[in-house]
Formats: structure tokens, C-alpha cells, sequence
């Protein structure tokens, strides 16, 4: 049979949504999930929780989609008007789930021990023409509705709780629905070069690119991910395919080549770590150990890591990294001489074999003439050799600290690489 | 003369989001601004670089919006078709803006000391219909249209360039255009009660609000905010009921409430410290460093705080923190006698005021039956007393380390107010 181009549209609900006090993290997440299974999202929409706007985006969305996925506007509190709205909007009428009861009783019972309210219950109750999808994770049920051959589903906006759902059942329930076309995406990560000047390097390798094919710039504070995705009936000829020109352009970028896959910089430190059987630390003043968060947020990067000395007042630099008052005093905690000696502080102290000490001005205060905000300096080291270098990031304060934590990474990853070739 | 109701959307544009692989964050942004200065946000969407669906969007969210903010598209790589279509959209064609090619000669030339390429010089190009918005932090100029009494503006969808954009005229110029509603919000931050718990305690007040005032429930990560708006012709009745609604709010939850503004717990924390001129650090296990990233995401946070050891490795929680190696083998790292130690450890080699210690399992790896993944112990301490509670989380590892960093931090919080009170 062959596959069908299915389009989808993803409606978020939530007054919290278009006054900005939330950011949607669940519509990219979808998105992907979506289309790694070769559906299209053709749309995103966000509404507010408003009755009217909710049934325009319901009819909009249907007209050009097959697929909507709704979430949001099912929790327990006043605000929401999500439900009565899908009870009325597919002709339906509430009745009490009673799996979804149990489920609720469970665990108010069970987990939280606290007593069942009201609008507890009434998360048990769902339109009667639906399939229930249970919540394994919280209170409120999902909904699955057909109408005149189009697929609603509608989820809590609890991020952890939608993607149960999606993973335990939606996604797999939609590849039975329809006959897909097969989609692949391949990405690498380019460093140290920017968006248009990458853009011309390849200029001709993109123009070049055969039907099935496309490319895409994703730039990321100071790095571009380059995602090439091609899309066919069939599997076999678009992997081979995709193969070969996925190696040309690699070819083409290996100068600033990070890793040619999917991956975050401390994903690609991980691994060359594990393969060497190396460990890692760091020395931080400005970044206040969000570099020691980014490289432990990877699942078993306690096999490499071993921790981290957060040295934000010149005290603990001197105490326990080791930094010479007269250092701090004539060149200052932001420069050179510092940076070198926290690397060296944070070897012996942490006892590892590579480390990475940072120190800057990240703003709004604290800016001089001499060293403006945005003013770095980074080393990394091992045992054998120290390495430095300045930068002059001129963003705002979260936006340093991302950069600063970035490069240095990055220097890192290039200094493994040239001092541990394998 | 009498306000008018305002309504806009939002119209992000980009095959990125699309595909999931960027979380949209400017659309929170703009929608805070906007509704600052009393417009209210109706819509939101995303569009995927498609010529058709673009073109379609604009002409739906013109109908029911007076404004339409457009985000991305804006790039100089091949991907990015907003600007010819633009053009054709508005009856317009292409020219060079000879102050938008001075900026992005003057960046390349001075700040990026790089050649210009072709597609660089092609973003000075702007539709010769338009009001041109120079962009002070980048290439790519900003474009404003004015079409059937519906203002479009068309910025850049990196979010430093567009804030850029928004704050230093944009905003400004959409106050001139039109006599807007005045709105205020109010929020709160509590902790410690679920969404539906807190909805029924609230339930009689929430009924009885008067028409002008709603209130909203925006849940995260184990903590509820409240937030009170009101929407008027007139400033100051509004700000005097605005004032004596949310006094009645705050009473009523006063057993949870952490702070009684639209701040961060770390923000909350900071304020208690510089009120008493004291001093925090952070020891950290399974954190990694977070909680002391969210404590420096504060501008002036180095006033108090000093510093952290990670301790990711037993090694360093023996080594730098003066943990018994004996505790470690018969207790294990995850326990309340080590992250006593730990505590203590960290006032002592640290030497501040407070501090926080973490150690726990985060998953996916490292649970046992005993000790499953997500079971924490959290101390806060000062020179006087140690205070340590067992928590269980059961979400997945980066939920899990934000939770743990949320209810260390609020227990801190708790801890410095009975320690210490003012």
C-alpha cells in the first residue's frame, strides 16, 4: 500500500500560554515524536482558555490536518473548559471512567495520602464517544476521538504525563491508523563558525541536493546543527542514499565538525572521556556550576565526573583552588594568571585528569572599562599541558553564562582530542 | 478617550519548530510585553517555511488581531523565504536600506572581523512599504507594515535581537497607535500544596471576584503560582481593588505562600540574605551544581553567595567535605548521616552563614529496592542546628534534579526565617 502524506496539527490550551508566564516545551517535544513516525506537523497553535477560540482552532486545524493533538486545559481547577468543550464539540455527554477512577483514588490514596476533593473526582469523567487513554503518571485522562475520518486527541499539558501517553500508546495507535511514508533525519554539530559563512561552504552541496532531500540551519548559542532529512515510500534505497550524502557533508564541514550526530557537547565530551577511560572536573567563578550541571545531566556521566569546586568569592579560589592573593590582587579574578592557577587548583584538588576553570564578568554589574561585561577568560588542562583563552560575549547575563559554559566545553572537546588522539 | 480592546497574535515561522527541534521561547517573551501594555494575545502559531501556509496565517490572524508580531524567517540562509513573500504580500519590492547595510558592514568589519558574504549583504534588502527597524544587535533589519488598519511587524527569531526590537521601539510605537485597556497582574509563589488542594481552599474567593479580576493556577515543578489580573478603563481604582483582592488572596494561603511576587524561590532566598547580610554555598551530589547555577542566575548573587563543592565522585565528599568513609561504606553517599557530613563539611571548608546538601538518585541507572531512583536526602544547615528530610520524586532524570533543586531551596528558605527572623 502506499504511504499517505499525513499532515498534523498541534493545539496547546492555556490562558498561561498567551500571557507568557509558561513556555511551551510540549509542542517541540511532540513534533519530534511525531515526526520521527512520518507524520508532517503542518501547524502549531496556542489558545487561550476561551470556549470560542478553542472550537475555531478545532474546525481550522481539521480542515487541512488529519492528526490533532491537543493538550492542556484538563486540570482540576476552575480555568479549565476544555472537556464540557469536547463533550459538545463531538456530541457527546460525560460518564465516569472507571478505570480512570481507580486510577485517581489510587493515587491520592496510595502516593500522595492526602484526602480526594471534588474536582478530584471529576477527573475521572470523560465524553462518552471517546477511547480513554489512562494516565499512568497523574489524574487526568486522555481522550482519543475520531469525526468524519480525522484523529483528536486530546492530553493533559503536564509535560511528563502527555509524553506517557504519547510514547504507551497514541504514537503506535496512529502508525496503525495510516500507512506512512518512511522519514529519516541525520544532524551534525558544527562549532566556531557562523550561520551565513556556513551557509556559503555548502551552498553548492545543497543546491545540488536531490527530491527526497533537505537541509536545515538550527543555530544554538554559537554552534549550528545542520539536520538533513530526506522522505520516501521506501526504506532501504532513502538509507543508503541519505548515507552517502550525509558524508559529503561532513566532508565539506570537517573543519568545524563537532560530532555527526544529534548530540549536545557534553554528550560528545562523555564519550571521548569513556572511551579514553578518563576523568573530569571543573573550576568555576562565573559560570556558578552550570558547566558541572550540563555535563551531569548526561545519564552515567558519574563514570567520568568527579565534581566540581564553585569558587565565586576570591576567598574560596585562594582556599581551596589554591589561586595566589597577589594573583587576585594585581591581575584580578577575571584573567589569565587566574584561570590557569584555578586549572591547576582544581587537578590537585579534585585529582582528575582534565578540568575546566572559568572566569568572567557575566553582568548586568560588575563591568569595567578595562573588562567589560562579557569579558571571559577559559583554560583547560590536564596534567601535561594548560590551555587558555579570552572571549568577549555582549549578551545578557543567562545567555553568558550559556556561551561561556559552550566554548569552554568546546575548547575542552578539541583539547582531548589533540592531547589523547586515540 | 475610551480604551480599545486590542487584540494580536503571534506568528512564528521556521521548519525548526515544526520538527521539534527548538523549544519557541519568544512567543513567552512577547506575550508578557504585550500584555504589559494591555494587549491581549488571542493567538499563537507556528508556521512551518512553506510560502502557502505562511500567506495563509497572516491572512487568518489578520481577521481577528489588530497587531501581528512575526518571528524568524529572517536568516541569511537559503531556508528562509519570509522576506520575498513579504513583499509580495504587502504590494511591496525589494530595496537596500542603506542604514541597515552600514550596521551589517560595521559588524562584520568591526565586531565579527570577518569578509562579508553575498546572503550577508542581502539582509540590508527590505520591502520598500515598510518601516524599517534597525537592528542594534544583529544583521537582520526588522519590518513594519501597516495594511487595512492591522499593524504586521516582522522581526528576527533570535530572541537577544528581537527583545532588542520589542523594547526600544516596537512596543512604544504599538502604545501610540492605539488608547489601551489598562491591565495589572498580581502573583504569588507557594509550595508545598498541590493544584486541586489549593483550588478548593480558593474556590469561595475565586467565585466571588468581581468582573474586572481572574485568577490563574500555574503549576511547576512542586510549586503553584497564583496569579491575580485585572483588565480596566482606570488606573487607580483598579491598582486600590487590584491591592485589596490580593491581601484577601495571600491570607488565605498564607500556611504555603513563599513569596508574594512573580519571583524565583533563588530570587526569594537572596532577599533574605542581603536583609541579614549572610552568606550561602551549596554541596552537591546529584545536582551536579544546579541548585548553585539557579542561585547565580541572580544578578548580585555573588553579595552572598560564595561558593560549592560538587562532590559527584565518594572521593571528593571524603576528600573536600570531611565525610567519614566509614558512613560512606555502611550508610552509602545517599543517606541522612552523609549529607550531615556533607553539611557540615561545606560550612566548615566553605565557610558561610548556610548551606544546602544534596545527594540522591536521579535515574535512569543507580536505583536499588531500598533505594529506587528519586530518593533524595537534602540538609540545610548553619553553624547552629542541621535540619534533614527524605524526599521521593518519580519522574525522569532532569525532572528530577529540578525538583530536588526546588525543595532543597525552599526548605532553605524555611530554615533562614526560623533561624533567623528579622
Amino acid at each position: 500500500m502506499q504511504p499517505t502524506n499525513v499532515n498534523a496539527s498541534i493545539i496547546t490550551i492555556g490562558d498561561e500560554l498567551l500571557i507568557g508566564q509558561v513556555i511551551d516545551s510540549n509542542s517541540a517535544w511532540m513534533a519530534r515524536e511525531l515526526n520521527g513516525i512520518g507524520i508532517w506537523v503542518r501547524h502549531r497553535v496556542a489558545v487561550g482558555d476561551n470556549r470560542e477560540e478553542i472550537w475555531k482552532a478545532l474546525d481550522q486545524e481539521s480542515e487541512g490536518s488529519e492528526v490533532i493533538l491537543i493538550t492542556g486545559g484538563l486540570g482540576p481547577t476552575a480555568d479549565d473548559i476544555t472537556k464540557p468543550l469536547l463533550c459538545d464539540y463531538f456530541g457527546s455527554q460525560l460518564i465516569v471512567d472507571q478505570q480512570a477512577l481507580a486510577n485517581v483514588k489510587n493515587i491520592f490514596e496510595k502516593i500522595l495520602k492526602r484526602p480526594l476533593s471534588e474536582s478530584n473526582l471529576k477527573q475521572a469523567e470523560v465524553p462518552d464517544r471517546c477511547t480513554v487513554i489512562q494516565n499512568k503518571r497523574g489524574t487526568a485522562p486522555g481522550m482519543w476521538f475520531e469525526k468524519e475520518g480525522k484523529i483528536f486527541v486530546s492530553m493533559p499539558g503536564v509535560p511528563n504525563e502527555m509524553q506517557g501517553m504519547m510514547t504507551s500508546g497514541v504514537l503506535s495507535n496512529l502508525q496503525k491508523k495510516f500507512t506512512l511514508p518512511f522519514i529519516l533525519h541525520k544532524t551534525l554539530l558544527t562549532a566556531g563558525i557562523g550561520e551565513s559563512s556556513l551557509a556559503e561552504y555548502i551552498q553548492d552541496f545543497e543546491s545540488a541536493l536531490p527530491a527526497p532531500f533537505s537541509l536545515a540551519y538550527l543555530p544554538n548559542y554559537g554552534m549550528v546543527r545542520l539536520r538533513l532529512t530526506g522522505r520516501a515510500d521506501e526504506k532501504i534505497k532513502l538509507t543508503n542514499e541519505m548515507q552517502s550524502q550525509f558524508e559529503r557533508l561532513k566532508q565539506i564541514v570537517a573543519e568545524w565538525l563537532v560530532i555527526d550526530e544529534d548530540l549536545s557537547l557534553q554528550d560528545a565530551i562523555g564519550r571521548l572521556l569513556k572511551e579514553r577511560k578518563q576523568t573530569l572536573s571543573t573550576a568555576e567563578s562565573c559560570t556558578g556550576g552550570y558547566i558541572a550541571h550540563l555535563i551531569t545531566t548526561i545519564p552515567g556521566s558519574s563514570q567520568y565526573f568527579l565534581g566540581s569546586i564553585v569558587s565565586y568569592s576570591n576567598g574560596i579560589k585562594e582556599s581551596l583552588l589554591q589561586v595566589d592573593a597577589l594573583t587576585l590582587k594585581h591581575e584580578g579574578a577575571v584573567s589569565r594568571e587566574t584561570v590557569r592557577q584555578m586549572a591547576q587548583g582544581a587537578l590537585s584538588a579534585l585529582g582528575t585528569d582534565y578540568t575546566i576553570a572559568v572566569s568572567g564578568i557575566m553582568g548586568p554589574e560588575g563591568g569595567t572599562a578595562e573588562k567589560p561585561v562579557g569579558t571571559v577568560w577559559v583554560a583547560v588542562a590536564n596534567h601535561q599541558q594548560i590551555l587558555d583563552q579570552q572571549f568577549y560575549f555582549r549578551f545578557d547575563r543567562l545567555r553568558n553564562i550559556e556561551l561561556t559554559a559552550n566554548t569552554a566545553l568546546n575548547l575542552l572537546r578539541k583539547f582531548i582530542i589533540a592531547q589523547s588522539p586515540l
